[in-house]
């Protein structure tokens, strides 16, 4: 009897009502013969709740209690599930993160997990249980309980999958799967059958958002199919593998933006080695994402460095620079606001050299001027203006014929 | 430094302004240069939330989840208590059961303390910490969830000043010690300097209600002094400990009373033994909880038995008692409800055998006819009629003196 692990979120378990229906979904996939895991978030706003409490408390409660007060958060939603499974005559017991053994490393509120050995899971599934576990919670060796940070939840039903040899991981959520593009804003965007993990890394990164890249790289390193789907229909998902025979033959899989992106140059009197790594490293120190990064050396007499950065962080990002201009070496720091991140993700592409040139051809004739360029293996963004991103976004979709119909093998 | 354990239940950290006051009681504590360790309950309201939760997913919801579920109660107000102490620059741990390895019988909602180390505890207070401890919570060896049931949290309490050494263990609650009887009906009521444990165990459970008789009974087992004292005011509460010298020379020390009783009477045609064992194992598996008993056999043809319960549990013991009536082999079962049980409690009583003559000759002069009699070694017990019940508790503190002061040695 194979096992299955299923994932549902915050939403999907924020009533009562709805905790009932992830139990019918439950036993349905039990009635199909597997075993299953289930993995929850919180209920709905519980997590909120408790932040606030928190902030009334303290303007800066230590994470150590953080996570303690957070935590609690899914062993409520995971004890209810398991109830609703028991009243309808199937035999279930929940599992905190601590109980099922999942190890972390010894961080609050963003922990990475060290390792998971699935025995005491499987042990209850072999006694005939359906496993409700809890998502986004750990356990340091030294026995403090910690949190996983965003995405968490999805990052522990793919590590529990791994653990246990689970045939695939389903991911319940609000939408229906994986998409060519945002339907909000795209003509013809599409839902995807199957995409690779590299892909659904890019897009997951790109702020696609359906799905964490933690869990996306987890489920890659241990080869576990991912299948994205929603807890409110029956539709098919997304299924994220290996390989998606069925669709190799396109190059460009999807498109992707991002708005409210702040585009920052640092411009040097002269050459000044050394200061690029450590403006980075500053940065990083107060927690500031820089995205793309662009230098460029015009003839050598006023050196330049590009990055992006997301707006809420400008204010933050030019106090740390103006702060240690001098140990920095710069001569100015500017920035740009009202910028958009649109890139275009399919593995095909490595093997394409023109794709760049394409996308690039089709944003001139859309009049869109291109403000940075970075390119990886499989994937190529361009910052452009804010008030051009849906533009530019429908023009590649139709540019790379994104809306045409998977062939079926 | 000593080490002083402080619980505070669920009304007192009822309210993010509730949990700060605990804190600032707390730091005051730690200022005279005692090692503190805090018990807290689950948050005023909570447990019933978590409950209705529960009974909206099912009639009748497994112990296990719901142990599972009700002890993130005290997860909570135990983060949020321990944030507010950060935040006042006194460095914090919360801890739950488990951390602090309070372990516990393979019973759940109601399970009993195995053992408690101490070692978690002390080891945080060594590094400085003020320790934040989850009441009414402990694990298994199986590590499984438990709760401990009505009074637990007191219970955790004297637990840990057990296991860690503690000077003192004191309660803090919402009323402000342990009066001679309820100041709301009874004239005169007095709040005792100091109690026995003994007496204390005996108006805990003639339903004086101020500290679990679980608690009391840890603590005479353990020699901790215990206080009970208010949360809301500075006044001194009462000390539980083990000779109360001061008083010594009062032989009652306090009249505690309870509605609500039901007197069952089951009749046999004839003697029949063993039906007596069986009634109360019959009994006991449904959890029906009988107090008072007595047995009389009139010239030995039409045997009685009588003896109370609660009366929310009178439908089920009667249907228990008809279902197997002819396996209990008696006659008749009749009940009287409306009545009340009214008791005096005296640990000096033990060498006055005229206390309950005196107690039965007020209780005539009064016109209070007493329906049944029970009687220990520090404590005499009669059942009346309820509408009786506050007068034969007024005439008693009377009779006995009990609002005269205490004589300061």
């Amino acid at each position: 009897m194979g096992i299955v692990v299923m994932k549902f979120g915050g939403t999907s378990v924020g009533s009562v009502e709805r905790i009932r229906n992830v139990a019918a979904r439950v036993i349905r996939e039990r009635e199909l013969g597997h075993h299953v895991v289930v993995v929850v978030s919180a209920m709905g706003k519980t997590t909120d709740h408790l932040v606030e409490l928190a902030e009334e408390i303290s303007s800066s409660p230590s994470k150590r209690e953080m996570d303690m007060l957070l935590s609690t958060g899914e062993q409520v939603s995971m004890s209810l599930l398991a109830m609703a499974l028991e009243t309808q005559g199937y035999p279930a017991v929940s599992m905190t993160g601590w109980q099922a053994e999942l190890q972390t490393e010894k961080v609050h509120r963003n922990a990475r997990i060290v390792s998971l050995k699935g025995e005491k899971i499987k042990a209850r599934l072999d006694d005939g249980n359906i496993v409700v576990a809890a998502g986004f919670q750990g356990i340091t060796e030294d026995g403090e309980i910690t949190t996983l940070g965003r995405g968490g939840s999805d990052t522990t039903a793919v590590a529990i999958a791994a653990a246990i040899g689970a045939e695939r991981c389903d991911i319940y959520t609000d939408v229906d799967g994986v998409y060519t593009s945002d339907p909000r804003y795209v003509e013809g965007a599409r839902k995807l059958q199957s995409i690779e993990y590299d892909e659904m890394l890019e897009l997951a990164n790109l702020g696609a958002g359906v799905l964490h890249p933690r869990a996306v790289e987890y489920a890659k390193n241990y080869k576990i199919p991912l299948t994205v789907r929603s807890s409110m229909s029956d539709e098919e998902g997304t299924v994220i593998e290996e390989v998606t025979s069925m669709e190799s033959n396109l190059i460009v899989r999807g498109v992707a933006f991002e708005s409210d992106v702040v585009r920052l140059t640092i411009s040097y009197e002269k050459a000044f080695n050394g200061s690029l790594a450590l403006i980075f490293t500053t940065l990083a120190k107060h927690n500031i994402d820089v995205d793309i990064i662009v230098q460029s050396i015009v003839d050598g007499t006023r050196p330049t460095v590009s990055f992006t950065i997301k707006k809420e962080s400008l204010s933050e990002a030019i106090q740390v620079l103006e702060e240690r201009k001098a140990e920095l070496g710069f001569h100015v720091a500017d920035f740009e606001v009202g910028l958009a991140k649109v890139s275009i993700v399919g593995s095909g592409m490595v093997s394409n050299p023109g794709v760049a040139a394409q996308m690039f051809d089709r944003l001139r004739q859309e009049d869109v001027p291109v403000k940075m360029v970075s390119t990886s293996e499989i994937k190529v963004s361009v910052v452009v203006p804010q008030d051009r991103m849906i533009a530019a976004a429908n023009a590649l979709h139709d540019e790379f014929q994104l809306s045409e119909l998977e062939v079926e093998v």
